[in-house]
């Protein structure tokens, strides 16, 4: 126990003198984790949590409140409740790491409401990293059809914390991410809550969105809030009194208010609390939300394949020259004869810029291009909420899909199809039966999702639970044709990537589109892995070289806020089975020296070490290939220059390998230098404590073989 | 003219004194009917009808509110306005008649609103039947998109009418047919409003739906007020101002309370006015409906049949015997696996029971036997706005839908597929191709689709822009795949027959099975064809021989509230190109000679002659059955005995024909004695004025040959 105070102390024993006798704990394995559960007084369920001896959270009450139907918030009496011990090891797909250990002590709560008859579970399993908890609604007489209006899970902590946060919002998780103390919350949220499009913040109550990161400033801890295996339930944001720093759950409803529509047997996601003292457990703890998710049901997974893909799609934020839309033309229908449209001589997805992708990704070695812009509608397809802006199958008339497949598969190259669908939900439902049978007949095995504007059903979120089932609904659709996915503006992940392992990332979160308009803030990339990664991969799309955007000539003077080095890190910090080099090609070509290592580097990992880490200042992590004697570190920095310190004790005994590091240079920059990269090569064993200078904005990438 | 007052010559004549002096002009082909239109000092669009002199509507105004927009409704010049001429025939698919003219004077108002730059269009056809206008949206640079937040079209009536009316509703239309005077209709709405599962009664304001029939207390009209060509829009609702006779459009909202998205070029549906002096025209105008609908656009229709069908149906309301569901578990979840529950021994859709019918229709001449509860949900679907009720494709554990597909093939038989929905919209849609390729599959042809309950998506209404594009995308997909459509609780019929002919028929109304729960008025059946029918055909579900339920000694004491006779006289009085037999076989065979006439009526027809008509009284309609020498006639009464008088003007001329009569016994009556019948036969021909007594709440059915 460390900066642990006076006042803290009392807050953690007040709390004790008044719990009724029947107070049940639970010990993580390894006891660094303990829990309490009781019902109060008034028969309220509660609990705590303490990390070595230091109070995690105050008791806080759980239940739900219901629509039309008496609340599952009080009046409950502890019928039954069973300690079990679970140890074991899977084996994900693909992953950070090829074998999982799950281990934990679980506490099984059975409370009945005698007033009602109804009943009702609490299942808590503490990890050695952490506290997870899930409501379950046993099939019962007096439970079967129900609406929650609200569920009102308590996060009492018992002091002020450093968060890093996004204003709650029902729509979008595409907020840069603020840091401020929780107290600090109420002041900050107008500016934070910058305009972006389709959003829904939440104006009723003060709100923060998971994963929600925080950074004790007394007590040394990082605590991870977040959910596990969110499934037919909208996504929880929390609701934040800030003087007393209680977080509360905070539901995203319908179009009418409603926040679940639930039939026993049922349950909430987990609710997961990830707690350490060394942010670098926090990291390697997001396999504790894995645990949480089930087992995929597939037979058979073999065609299920991490990748890394090129696309015609920076060239749409960037160059200036080319565009989605085919013409210039306005107020289009898809019954329109698009093919008596003007040609604007600027569309992207071209037969000729296709077959330029198609040979440079056979050249050097990416598995497949992503082609966006191929399909009709794209001449106002943003912001109208209109419901059939696409129809997934009728190709531009100057992208032939039957010759350009054919083409790519000559080259051992795969079309990434894309499906953009406006947000509306609905028309593309109704249409995915045909458009995946459409992928299937032309080859494609993989398809880029995007739910850009206010979705339809007119009214719903995407957070909610219409759009939670949806996401759902498609990758298990696709995985009938043996598609992967890669869903754009979805809910963002909770580890469904276990159950669905063809749902390979997501993006959910601001990416480097946002380079193009504004910038992502140098330490952005540092906090991420924090935050929007610890419910699984993210469709980053780094790999931009030429960072300078007046390099194009368009009137943009933005700048990417990286150097070209850091970009490489991405590669390893930003964890995805799914990695694009996102940059135009004819930039790869430029730096053929550093473009070797998104070359080389791996996309699926046999082991991941999480070798330095501190949220908004730098993020440093090595990993295996998996089924190679290869390494592959990332370490990247804040806006602050930084020497990485990597200790190589994940290398195997007695062997020396050949590292490659990419590297900033002396003079680099992300403003001033960003181009400037040293290349060097070294031999390394391990133990081996390698030592580097990151420049502002910068970060090292390194291949060990 | 005739019994027009001095008080509506003035109300006539004062607002001409009103007007602009470009007022426009209107006349119908025989000049019966007279429409002006013209822009009042504010710019707003007003129009007035009149029928051979007599004053139908006073000046109305038209326009519509737009959300976060200008409205369109005042401020408007008139641009243009052009006069066409329209004279062609066609014909249906399938219909009442095999050729339809289409004449109509027709007046193009091109409107500008100088201050917006936008510009609208109403479209004027004036038939001889009737008005008919609509709005119409160019395409155009300062009006693309937008949202309608109301539609404000006024049909201001010149006095006080008699009225048959539902109350306004935004989900059902299965209410009692309410009479009275428009005046009284303040006092009557909430008797009404009967509770009906899943309502939404129009509470804020005083409403009423369409189509609505109106009888002039005075003028001798009837006018018949409805919509045509439902396309992409709202279903219209009426407001009525009962002190001023006047009657506005209210649409019907979404989720969040707008009423229609729309993009540029677009138009509303027709607003239709069918006016006459006699009431059998309105009933001959239905065509006027029809020919605003667009053509069919199918390459092949050879496919589209019209057919007569028995099933597995009627048991479920009466006999008490049987059951959709195969077990009696509750709170069931399609992953369950049903085969595990105990079957209740009640099940209707078993193998034996589907054979028997199989038999029984083969036996007797029917083309299809519809099979509700073979799939598995039944258990409780019901009322518990539940998404996931079925899945359309896994039949109950005792129903074999291979083998007794096989086994009606094998007798010349369909088997009518079934889908309930629940009212999951969402649900249907993601599951559509599916369950489309599934009938294929197994050789279905056609199905029986069900929107029982509050729908989802959520807050949405049956009647709503989304709904409405619903009900058209599930018949246009079931064309891809050759199936034809019978939907129930869809919103009601707007002549999309014409457009979309396999969609075969519609429930929308209270049909018989209302006869099992409280009985449908002995006037009912005269008024229906006024109401509901004007839009399209009604899977009305005739032929209930056994009228007394206590017959069964399930403890029901419900009297189905017609003779024997009336039910054979529905099945030319109340047009389906799909007509059920739908009482119980066991029962035809009880009264052969009676079911003969069910057995040899025809469900195509060349051509309609509408004999008597007064709604609320008595409707008497002949019909010729299509390529064949071959005609039938269906008369019935209300709760009044009367004599009917049949002229038979329409056989050919110079030959005798055999007429057998199915009528009412002299002391026939639906209460006391609703199975005592005559059949007679006659020669007949033409110019013979046939009379018979019709029972209270009797009927008679005829067929020549």
């Amino acid at each position: 126990m460390r900066n642990l105070s006076l006042g803290s102390l009392i807050l953690l024993l007040l709390p004790l003198s008044l719990w009724a006798q029947d107070t049940l704990r639970l010990s993580a394995p390894s006891e660094n984790l303990q829990a309490s559960f009781y019902l109060d007084t008034q028969g309220k369920p509660s609990y705590s949590l303490q990390y070595k001896e230091i109070p995690v959270l105050q008791p806080s009450s759980l239940g739900l409140a219901l629509v039309d139907d008496e609340d599952l918030l009080a009046g409950f009496q502890l019928l039954n409740h069973t300690h079990t011990t679970e140890d074991s090891y899977w084996e994900p797909v693909w992953g950070e790491y090829a074998r999982i250990r799950n281990r934990y002590q679980e506490l099984l709560v059975e409370l009945a409401q005698p007033n009602t008859g109804r009943k009702l579970n609490i299942r808590f399993r503490l990890f050695d990293e952490g506290l997870a908890f899930r409501y379950e609604f046993p099939k019962q007489e007096q439970l079967t059809y129900f609406i929650l209006q609200e569920e009102h899970s308590q996060f009492h902590l018992a002091e002020d914390y450093k968060a890093f946060w996004l204003p709650g919002d029902y729509d979008t998780n595409e907020y840069p991410i603020s840091s401020s103390l929780l107290s600090e919350i109420p002041q900050a949220m107008e500016a934070a809550t910058i305009p972006i499009h389709a959003q829904s913040p939440i104006r009723s109550q003060l709100a923060v969105q998971t994963p929600l990161m925080l950074k004790g400033t007394t007590n040394g801890l990082y605590i991870n809030l977040h959910e596990a295996a969110l499934i037919d339930y909208p996504a929880m944001q929390l609701n934040l009194d800030a003087e007393n720093f209680r977080l509360e759950s905070h539901l995203v409803p319908d179009a009418i208010g409603n926040k679940g529509y639930l039939q026993t047997p049922a349950q909430s996601p987990w609710r997961t609390l990830i707690v350490a003292d060394d942010a670098r457990q926090i990291l390697a703890a997001n396999r504790m939300i894995l645990n949480l998710n089930e087992p995929h049901v597939l037979e058979d997974v073999s065609w299920i394949k991490p990748m890394k893909y090129i696309g015609i799609w920076w060239e749409y934020f960037v160059a200036g020259k080319s565009t989605w839309a085919y013409s210039d033309t306005t107020n289009v229908k898809l019954s329109d004869d698009f093919s008596t449209f003007r040609p604007n001589g600027r569309h992207g997805a071209t037969a000729e810029n296709v077959r330029r992708h198609v040979d440079f990704a056979a050249e050097y070695g990416f598995d497949a291009v992503l082609v966006e812009g191929w399909n009709i509608g794209w001449e106002d397809w943003f912001g109208k909420w209109k419901e059939e802006v696409f129809d997934f199958v009728t190709p531009y008339p100057d992208f032939d899909v039957e010759a350009l497949n054919a083409y790519a598969a000559s080259k051992g190259v795969k079309l990434m199809m894309h499906h953009e669908t406006s947000g509306a939900i609905t028309n593309y439902e109704r249409r995915l039966d045909r458009a995946f049978a459409f992928m299937e007949k032309h080859g494609y095995n993989s398809v880029k999702t995007g739910y850009v504007g206010k979705l339809i059903p007119r009214g719903e979120h995407h957070d909610g639970q219409l759009a939670v089932n949806h996401f759902i609904h498609v990758a298990r659709r696709a995985a009938d044709y043996k598609i992967m996915i890669n869903s754009h503006e979805a809910t963002r992940p909770t580890g469904l990537h276990r159950t669905y392992p063809n749902w390979l990332a997501q993006e959910s979160a601001r990416g480097t589109e946002f380079e193009a308009f504004g910038g992502l803030a140098p330490n952005h990339t540092t906090i991420l892995p924090f935050t929007r990664l610890m419910g699984g991969p993210m469709d980053y799309t780094p790999g931009i070289f030429q960072t300078d955007l007046s390099y194009y000539g368009t009137g943009s003077q933005q700048l990417v806020q990286t150097t070209l080095a850091k970009q490489l890190a991405y590669y390893v910090t930003l964890y995805s089975p799914l990695q694009m080099a996102a940059d135009l090609p004819e930039n790869y070509l430029r730096f053929p020296d550093a473009f070797q290592f998104i070359r080389d580097v791996a996309v699926d990992w046999e082991d991941t070490y999480i070798l330095e880490a501190e949220p908004g200042e730098y993020v440093s992590i090595g990993r295996k290939a998996k089924g190679q004697a290869a390494w592959f570190i990332g370490a990247i920095t804040n806006e602050n220059s930084r020497t990485t310190v990597l200790d190589l004790d994940f290398l195997p005994e007695g062997k020396t390998f050949e590292a490659t590091l990419y590297g900033d240079a002396a003079d680099a920059s992300w403003d001033k230098n960003p181009q400037a990269y040293v290349i060097e090569t070294r031999t390394v064993r391990r133990g081996d404590r390698l030592e580097h200078y990151l420049a502002p904005g910068g970060g090292l990438a390194i291949h060990i073989r």
